[in-house]
């Protein structure tokens, strides 16, 4: 058995065992990057239906060709099919044929009309003359069914984000370089962009942020045709798609002499991080790590200006599970285990003065975590 | 008023006239596209609720700063406001507030678990004690509200589009001098997304196509490592983004003496474009634009071999409204109207042999269309 047939089947194992939990008889899978970690497949729309024994991916048109060649090292595990009218009228199709009663699909993402179009269409199809009610097949909205399985990546998975995680680290040793006082945002973004692609990234996980001097204070900053200037901080925050997985790095560039204010901004930003990877280790929670970094930032003073949640996971897509943030009860506070990889990332954002972050992908392994980005 | 602020102000008031049309007293507005649409925001999360008399944007704490700046000039038609917990918690404070009764949300893009969250939000904050069914607000599925007004361009979007078509035609006729025997599909891919970056465009809007001999029979490929050959014919898919506004363009591009076959191909499909081209006037529906093109096809015997519509609108997204196809009792089949603007890209696909489609943006005119793309 090949490594990725082997990888696959136990992706199929482990979402099935959800499914039995959840009492399903069968998952419709719509997030595409779900559809990816189950069948390999990476075009842009398809389904899939998890039956106990079987897995069916079903393409349109454009994809039959390529899903077909692409699974065929799959036989036996992924079958693929297509259709001629849309993929709602297949997946009833599929789901009558094969009689199951209780459907989930992934209420995270299936929109409502997708969900009361699937409903109505399996109610039209109940067996007739007119049957009990309970022989209709019930659709039910679950949740992290796949979503759960890919938090802990396989090995195929971890050499991969290694890799990746390698190369982008590459990138980043090459940025201070590109912060020179007169460049603007822009220029300073295409060249990362341009030195990603050399590093073999298919594409940017995201688009690249460099927000230079008070523009830093905007987490999410658009580049601009603003100069970068001497005495500035500049947030410079991009990641690449390699092989399909997303990594992602920040650094915080000085130019020149900075304000005592700026170097104690980095200075905690960075003692927050180190305080964060420290917590990293099989058996505490994501809130932990999280928190060990906003203690370190309340101390400061800064706990006001750190906005956001430490880290998020990386995998098929730049964010995923599990989330690094403030235990809260409508989200989940995950327990890390070995194989979850994440960034570790805050920040301290101060209106007028700027912004410094600094971001880093680690790998739970037994003992604690690797970091796989050192740079 | 400035042409920025007349143009949403305009925007805002032709969804409001949907709304109302639908009976709602409130536009949930969640799709990233539209939100950008309705207020010019761009970040990455946001929610607007459409009042009759407001119109409210939602932003996390990220966005504040940004938001508030970016819609300064919308003073009084547009306001920035933000949350504690979550967007779904700020929603239902909003709508509590304003005590819409029946609300909108875009039921092709909200997933069911939000909206069964917004419906459980509201059912609890009806007014107490026990209410009348009828007091708490009803949450309705809407669907093509916004995206009805996004179909006709007004004129900052025509201008935008316009420009960026021409430059995107420029970057086409570079194109063939870089598909040269033994270079591969992946290195033209990068020059080609180099050449979009130099031409002014922010980012590519979708990953670019670069299929070379039978994998241009593939029509939606991914570029390999297969260098291109003598003899055969590569099909080259890319588009840009400029200032917020995809532009998509197709090239078929024969390197040396191609069989007989392959011209004859080419021949049908530029005959079944120009055929298309002809068809776009003012008036005339969407699906005989479509069958203009696949008449050409279906008499050169070609029928089977294009699988997919000939067409799709551009704007802030790049397959948006109106769908360029068959007419069929699911989809809308619209009406074209001065203002519309979308692709025409018929294809034809063998196995073994190869593929050709060719793309070119048009703008609906009084009289006709133009070509935005003509290089």
């Amino acid at each position: 058995m090949s490594s990725a047939r082997s990888a696959i089947a136990s992706r199929l194992d482990r979402v099935r065992a959800h499914g039995r939990a959840a009492e399903l008889d069968a998952l419709v899978v719509t997030h595409l990057p779900n559809i990816q970690y189950l069948t390999g497949f990476s075009g842009s729309a398809g389904a899939v239906v998890l039956l106990p024994r079987e897995c069916l991916l079903v393409v349109d048109f454009r994809y039959v060709t390529a899903a077909k060649a692409q699974s065929e090292p799959l036989d036996g595990l992924v079958t693929v099919s297509t259709f001629e009218n849309s993929y709602d009228e297949a997946l009833i199709e599929i789901l009558v044929r094969e009689g199951s009663a209780r459907v989930g699909i992934e209420g995270a993402y299936l929109p409502v009309i997708r969900f009361n179009a699937l409903a109505a269409g399996l109610a039209s199809r109940a067996p007739l003359p007119v049957a009990p009610a309970e022989s209709a097949p019930i659709l039910v909205a679950t949740e992290r069914l796949v979503e759960r399985a890919r938090m802990i990546k396989d090995d195929a998975e971890i050499a991969i984000l290694r890799e990746a995680a390698r190369r982008l680290a590459q990138v980043a040793r090459g940025v201070p370089a590109l912060v020179v006082e007169g460049r603007t945002e822009q220029q300073i973004a295409a060249d990362i962009d341009r030195a990603l692609r050399q590093a073999g990234f298919t594409k940017p996980a995201f688009d690249t942020i460099v927000a230079s001097g008070p523009n830093g204070a905007l987490p999410h900053a658009r580049p601009t045709e603003r100069p970068v200037q001497a005495g500035e901080a500049t947030v410079l925050d991009f990641g690449g798609v390699y092989d399909g997985y997303c990594v992602d790095l920040t650094r915080t560039v000085q130019v020149g002499a900075v304000s005592a204010d700026i170097q104690r901004l980095y200075a905690a930003v960075a003692e927050a991080q180190q305080a964060a990877i420290r917590a990293v280790r099989p058996g505490e929670t994501a809130s932990v790590v999280d928190a060990a970094a906003r203690s370190v930032l309340e101390r400061h003073g800064l706990g006001a200006a750190f906005g956001h949640g430490t880290g998020h996971g990386l995998g098929l897509e730049v964010h995923e599970e599990p989330r690094i943030g403030r235990a809260t009860p409508r989200l989940p506070d995950e327990r890390l285990e070995p194989g979850m990889v994440f960034t570790i990332e805050p920040g301290a954002y101060v209106p007028g003065l700027g912004g410094v972050r600094i971001e880093d992908d680690v790998l739970v392994t037994e003992s604690g975590c690797e970091i796989l980005t050192r740079s």
